[in-house]
């Protein structure tokens, strides 16, 4: 890889929604970042929309007036060959296995969720997987490629593809702490160069230890604002409902949007719940919008990202990608926030696990800084949240019954080991297609 | 303390209804442990009771032939002098403290009980402060002492003076082990003697890691027996309900009865809240049961701890109690459970964090065992329940308004922070009298 | 291995000199150990000592009257069918190798000797392979036995045992703590019962961190005693030389005689130059009793161990072994003073390090005991050896000249860089008929 | 401090040869870093030197036209008054201590040297108490600045400064990371901004673990070019005399040329004999460069720094600095080489301890990178000279005598603990006048 040579990226999924955003990505960076070679890989089950969308980012190229080729193809081992970086957006089953996972668990009264809970740990059951192959294949095809993994939930597949890989280029990555970066910013009226934020923590369960801005601190000013229910309402990434003003002061640090999922789990199963009555769980909400979309990118007239992808959910994703294919490749050494290996990172995790925290970013790929120590009040949540995904991903690759149940059992949005074992058997049996592992002859 | 002049030992919480089995348990042991001085204290409030256990203690103690004198005081002070070892069985508020503990949380949905949850936290926020003032009161008066303290939560109580007072001679007992050992004993059908267990965890959160009979592990037999609904039943002081067959296995360890409020706390509230409705919760059960205790104490003919003692639970910590004493008083270096300063004993709990383990006790106190790795998928539970440990502790001593908010929102048994705030505000106010640190003129 | 059926122990190296004491021990305990077969097995090359030493030890058993066979024999699988305890007591290349482990670093001027530094480096080398091949058969004819390893440098050894070998139910002993647990006892003129004493460290580099005499802690009086020129010089097992007064006041732990190396290089090295140049380093001398010890042997009419045996060193080995086997087939659960793995007993060392400790010793082996912080003027010290153990164990077993090196170089008794390989080059001709791994064709 | 009123900058000590440095960093600077006031402070002894060197400091800032004023003051405190930088580089005792460390060491057939053994010990023992009375005084006279020590020994009077003081804001700095950079680019043959290098471990015994070009991995070449003996006498920067090539190849590092002493003792000890016997150790060479060096300065004709000063050793410790200074005031974020509380940057020392490292540097400070693991064979060197430094510390701060034998019998370079008593009381002795700590009255 050579920024003289131009650079070869593959995208696998590259049939999702989402590629018109990288596509804008690589267009916007293209002086920093010179792609050659897109490659948007896609399964025969999703020929049809791999196509539409590759059709789509030829015309968005064109316009642009950027030497970058398309690609688009079924051949993964062939779109490997040489690659210098592979970006992982798949979601095996489609939406419809993201229904079930929301619903099985909401009709057994306990959070169904795209990456939390009973519905998070079948996602990485059948995720999981599939990734480790895609690392087998890099292996041989790219060796010294760089696997940038999107695809939640994102933590887990990190943990799991340093655990269980050959491979060990990989970055796991994540828009909320982008997002949170860019909504503090909003909520302080600053700009948000001026901010830096110490995050500390895993994937969907970050902390914001300290913010600053220009260099002063602001922690409690923020906590503050985040408490104050027209803020909240009017930002949404943080949290579209307010915190306790107290109990947001007590804990000191700035929770992430997901954090919600475990100091509000009454509040959000509520919800939940009646999204479930109403036929329109997030999954369905989805389905909807991804109709919508595809009808939109078919049309010969669209040149550019549309606006309606906003809507989708995972916005700045490919900013986040793009950052750190360009500090790769400039060698730029800045901070960026990703999901890597703690190394002592943060002191009260193992020092294996992986952890979302704040790196620099050069050539030989992240270092993450030494965050100090987190409150003590925290090390518990996310002891347990490390605890469950290290047995998710033991369950992931071994297909065993035992390992998920514990997996589901100790997960705290899980409220009953018996419960537990009903709901892995329902999910289990719904999702038989896509376990292979749970369900091979020789077991 | 020489075995020849005989020990000295102060019990606060003297007019206990438990004190008849602690002093059956010094006559028991007389030639181990001569026993020569047992003073009873109570408070004001206790006089009466004070009286009537005395009056009993003497006339077992006549009865027994033993050269042991019962004195019985209000003061605390004059008591402590000179004293080997000090018991603390006192209970902040007596029984009506408790109904309160348990109506309160169960009014707002969530589990309301003596050690765990809201009202474990309250019990602790009631009791630490006097046991601290205890702890001062042996640093004047019997600097040598060991401080052996009963009182509910009682690894949270030792976890606050191990951490925040002077005196660090400080042991905290419980009988789950013991009771466990005995009961996994009847179950495999084989002498108490015989069997050897590992134990390793936090007070009523402590896992048996390793069963052995005569040397060989049968932990699997075990954990198979625990699963089997008809041993459960007549087993209850291991668990009231059977365990998950799969989950035991996949769990690999032995849980203890209080496990099910974190495995099972679904089924758990449920049995509770038709507790609560029928105005029967488990402390309005006890209340019943200690006036009916105290009528037969009054008796002039009981000369004998009464059969009718053990219903009311709590059984053998006398036991416990005086197997502690008799290893340090004889130098025993045998096997106890304890609860006591970790020092790397569990490797994945902080070093300075108090658990209950493995321990040889012998004149220098108990020295814990290295359990070796606890498997991952219980750290998380521990852990948080650790930090959870310290926050109260640390609300409890400073009786700071925000840690006692924290240490009730992260409590795995309080599922959202709002309702956590609406909780701790109700049960400050019905508590106030025995929260004096929360409620100062000066803060 | 049931005391009824009696107990099978292997000896291999059993043609040494040490056997008789083995034997005695055997003999002494055999109410409480029925060892009803003793195989000692030894090579080719010890033969005849083999059949000198097994006749001595039948006429031993014979004269004792108890039903214990002694059995000699080459054939090392053979022997290990079905055994309940191997005990390893070999000396690769006998005692003219360690002849060499103490001439060629002593005459570059740095200490030579036999589990220090450059000598105890080879020695290491040497032995490590065989005790892998033994450890390997004992998992093919007799995977349940307890290897207990006398080898030196035995903590070394251990360490390699338990990071390189299929085989884990490896214990290390040594006499060292032993003797100063009577040394002490001893200088402080009370019996040895009433003393315990709390070791940490390495073997050969153990610390005593508290001595207590019925209860009391003595240290500090066990530090001016040890001060004492008139009393170091009758107490030669803990130090021929007196130590600093004040030095020993501030170190604040009882160090062993091996200490002196580290914290008496200097002197040592002198004295070790004088025997050197007069030809009579210590294996020298050695090589002179054993010589006679065999003389002794011979006589039909030696029918116990003869009190010769005594000064060559090694007293009490035998004690120890005995003292762990008894307490293995009895399920004792005494403490004693064992190389196991760390598993958080001393924090400063890496968790899975072998250490010397304390220990707990019951059916299923060694417990050892969390022996809280070492002060931090010895963790340097510590951490160093072990560092050195770990690097020369992967030397021994992958026969890498860059790892020998590496262990010569940052042994703390090795002061050059280049004067490490200039010994290590003369010291790999000088052994190559031992050290086949560093010198296959293959490599 | 903003960048727009300029920045005030206090040194301590600002009567030593190496000022013109300082000031000539600043002047090249002042675009980034506009220091308006630069404050040298001195104490009477040294009057003389600093009008010296304020003048000629005033004459490079005429010369330069640069609006930045020269204060010479022998009042620490008004001189603090609003500070925003404080720089220490003061020597307690002058050059005349320097060589009573060097002397007396010798003397004894040890190593005497500035900052390693005998000498560095005493160093920090005279340095200590004067930069904790520094920081008093800037707690009291401005709380918000950043103290930068380069005053050795840096390492461990950073380490007592972290320890012991209320300040906290305390950075200190070395310029060899600075210069093997700038070796190991210029030995390469590149450019000094296409390598970087991952530094870890001690001040004065920091390795580069990684070294890059353009994001390659060079090491290994980086180690066998600095075993080549010409490439070596060439580079006097990373070691005056070659390594063994086997060695740096198994060591796998690149070491710093202070661990010639440690890896190279008895070389460097034969070395440092002849200069004493030649009457010609380092302090004393550099007492008549310093002589010379201030003739020159006293020349009305220099308006700037003289490339004499070069020579003097310490090169670059004022870029080091000053860029520091300018990462904090333009919130750079960038990463340089710092002594800075460890938090797990480098797993293997305790997290409160003071470690050399990479850092990125912001208007909050300096925060370190977690490095990964450090290969086991340089454990026990780094933590045998961080217990070293540590009892040190405690020693310098108490004034135990006890503790400064510890201090100075537990360091590698000092073969036995006797010897390490009699040099101890010499020493005392030769510098009691500035170690009132070990000699007051009411000890
Ligand atoms: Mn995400
Ligand atoms: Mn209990
Ligand atoms: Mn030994
Ligand atoms: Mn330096």
């Amino acid at each position: 890889m050579t920024k003289k040579q131009g650079i070869k990226v593959v995208t696998i999924g590259g049939g999702s929604s989402y590629t018109p955003e990288l596509v804008e990505g690589f267009i916007k960076r293209y002086e920093q970042v010179p792609v050659r070679e897109l490659w948007l890989v896609d399964i025969e089950a999703g020929h049809q929309k791999l196509e539409i969308v590759g059709a789509l980012a030829r015309r968005m190229v064109k316009k642009a007036g950027v030497d970058l080729t398309i690609y688009t193809t079924l051949d993964r081992k062939k779109a490997l060959q040489g690659a210098d970086f592979v970006t992982t957006q798949l979601r095996v089953g489609l939406l419809d296995a993201r229904i079930i996972d929301e619903r099985i668990p909401l009709q057994h009264g306990i959070i169904g969720q795209e990456t939390n809970g009973a519905g998070g740990l079948f996602k990485a059951l059948r995720t999981i997987p599939v990734l480790l192959d895609i690392a087998k294949d890099i292996v041989t095809y790219c060796p010294n490629a760089w696997l940038i993994n999107f695809t939640n939930p994102a933590g887990l597949v990190t943990e799991a593809l340093l655990r269980y890989s050959a491979h060990q280029k990989v970055i796991g990555v994540c828009n909320v702490p982008y997002n949170m970066h860019q909504s503090i910013a909003s909520m302080l009226g600053v700009e948000k160069d001026s901010v830096s934020i110490d995050f500390a923590g895993l994937n969907h369960l970050v902390f914001g230890t300290h913010v600053y801005v220009d260099g002063e601190d602001v922690t409690d000013a923020v906590l503050e604002l985040l408490s104050d229910p027209e803020m909240a309402l009017s930002m949404k990434n943080i949290a579209p409902l307010p915190w306790g003003r107290t109990f947001l002061k007590a804990l000191g640090l700035v929770p992430c949007p997901y954090h919600r999922y475990y100091y509000q789990t009454k509040k959000i199963l509520e919800e939940e719940l009646r999204a479930f009555h109403s036929g329109h769980t997030r999954a369905e909400v989805v389905k909807t919008l991804e109709t919508e979309l595809f009808q939109l990118y078919e049309s010969e007239d669209l040149h550019v990202k549309p606006p309606q992808l906003e809507q989708r959910g995972g916005a700045y994703y490919s900013d986040v990608a793009c950052n750190v294919i360009a500090s790769i490749v400039n060698d730029t050494r800045d901070v960026q926030v990703l999901n890597v290996r703690n190394n002592g990172s943060i002191r009260e995790l193992p020092e294996d696990a992986v952890v979302e925290v704040n790196c620099i970013v050069g050539k030989h790929g992240p270092t993450p800084l030494s965050m100090g120590a987190l409150p003590i009040h925290v090390h518990g949540l996310l002891q347990q949240i490390k605890s469950y995904e290290q047995v998710a991903a033991k369950a992931a690759v071994t297909g065993s019954y035992e390992q998920a149940l514990l997996a589901m059992a100790i997960h705290p949005l899980v409220p009953d080991e018996e419960l537990a074992e009903t709901v892995l058997k329902e999910m289990l049996a719904a999702h038989k297609a896509y376990l292979p592992q749970f369900f091979s002859e020789t077991k």
